[in-house]
């Protein structure tokens, strides 16, 4: 399955018989990605997802012990997308599990428009202010982190145009950028419903917020209990440990 | 000091020497008008602070023991704003609060454009859908809860008013009203900084928001820890009985 001296094949969370491939150049799975998965709804509606930016396919992967659902991966990163693949084909998802090599704003030549039941993003959090004749010299994990082939507006733009009327839209994402990401929902006639900020620890501040839209939803908005992702000593809180079974 | 059969005089809070006097068919102090007494950012340039409606002037009295700054309480209830002058004269605070008796939309007549250093509200929290018919029948308490005699908008609209430039404006408020207040907010060139979910209990949803802007400000916004009103026994948490002090 190995296809480059930097690949590792290791256990994926505590998931039994599961492995993931992963490249210590590249964007790996984090635990925001798991958060996110554990965050998104899904109800017996819910038959197809979408995850913008799949990278190497953790998302799609997570989301198979949660639901039946058709999940498909778009991934603008050759290497990554090929990651993503093998790494469905490793655990035995290809029925399941479908990964895109394009970039999602040509979601078009994909999907109908309406045609998903959720979206789901662990999109770059931060704004790209770089020179972009320099765009070669960048390493894979400035991609995966910065808003270079998309920025904020185009990850919701093209959620909004692939999901259907009270589809789910949920991100994981940076709490100094709620705001933009309120308005940006809303522009976009996903209505915020779900708030949640995760804490590394008890005391600290938010470090990350976890945030889903309902498709042409009611107006209102619930903040959830916060999440505490570490104890005190720097492990994994009991809620995070329960989500890596 | 007490003119009405329903009037009592109590301890306020843990703070020595200090009293206040309540009505028991009006709006009294509570929790809330101690977290945004707290919340609000008082540094040296804060010299001027207005309450948007002050009721029996519990704010006042709290920010006095924060800070020497000249404190004004508006308030459109006559009775209530009686009371909040006898509870001036009680605490022997007329040299640094004022009490003004009015609608807060009438700010003009009182004060210049820009003339306040820090603003702060403790508004009604609920729209009010009633009869208006019927206004004559309500109780206080209704007033006082409901935005029958000022909105969201016009208390921020005001804010802005009478906020001079990098000048502080903090409202404690529901959770489901954050999006309108966030728009609010940048809509009166204020912009949202620090926000804070109070929660009653750890594991519980947020029970009520602090929200800081500054007039002019840059944008940017500090999610805080949450604040945890109570312990699982029901009674104040630390945090909370420090605020009593």
């Amino acid at each position: 399955m190995l296809k480059h001296e930097k690949e590792v094949i290791i256990d994926f969370l505590n998931k039994p018989e599961m492995k993931i491939i992963q490249r210590a150049d590249y964007f790996n799975f984090s635990l925001d990605s798991v958060l996110v998965s554990e965050f998104l709804t899904i109800n017996r509606g819910v038959n197809k997802i979408l995850d913008l930016g799949t990278g190497n396919g953790s998302i799609p992967m997570l989301l198979s012990s949660r639901s039946k659902a058709r999940i498909t991966g778009v991934e603008i990163q050759e290497v990554s997308a090929d990651l993503a693949r093998r790494n469905i084909e490793l655990n035995k998802l290809q029925e399941q599990v479908g990964i895109i090599h394009d970039d999602l704003k040509n979601w078009k030549k994909h999907f109908k428009t309406g045609s998903q039941d959720a979206v789901i993003s662990n999109p770059p959090f931060f704004k790209f202010n770089g020179n972009t004749e320099l765009l070669n010299d960048l390493d894979q994990l400035t991609y995966a982190r910065h808003e270079i082939t998309a920025n904020l507006e185009d990850i919701v733009s093209t959620a909004s145009g692939l999901l259907k009327d009270r589809g789910y839209f949920a991100l994981v994402h940076r709490p100094d950028r709620m705001i933009e990401i309120l308005d940006l929902m809303r522009k976009y006639d996903i209505s915020p419903k779900r708030l949640q900020f995760c804490h590394s620890k008890f005391g600290k501040p938010a470090k990350t917020i976890l945030l889903e839209g309902i498709k042409y939803g009611k107006e209102g908005i619930s903040i959830l209990p916060p999440l505490y992702t570490h104890t005190e000593d720097g492990s994994y809180s009991p809620e995070v440990l329960e989500m890596f079974k």
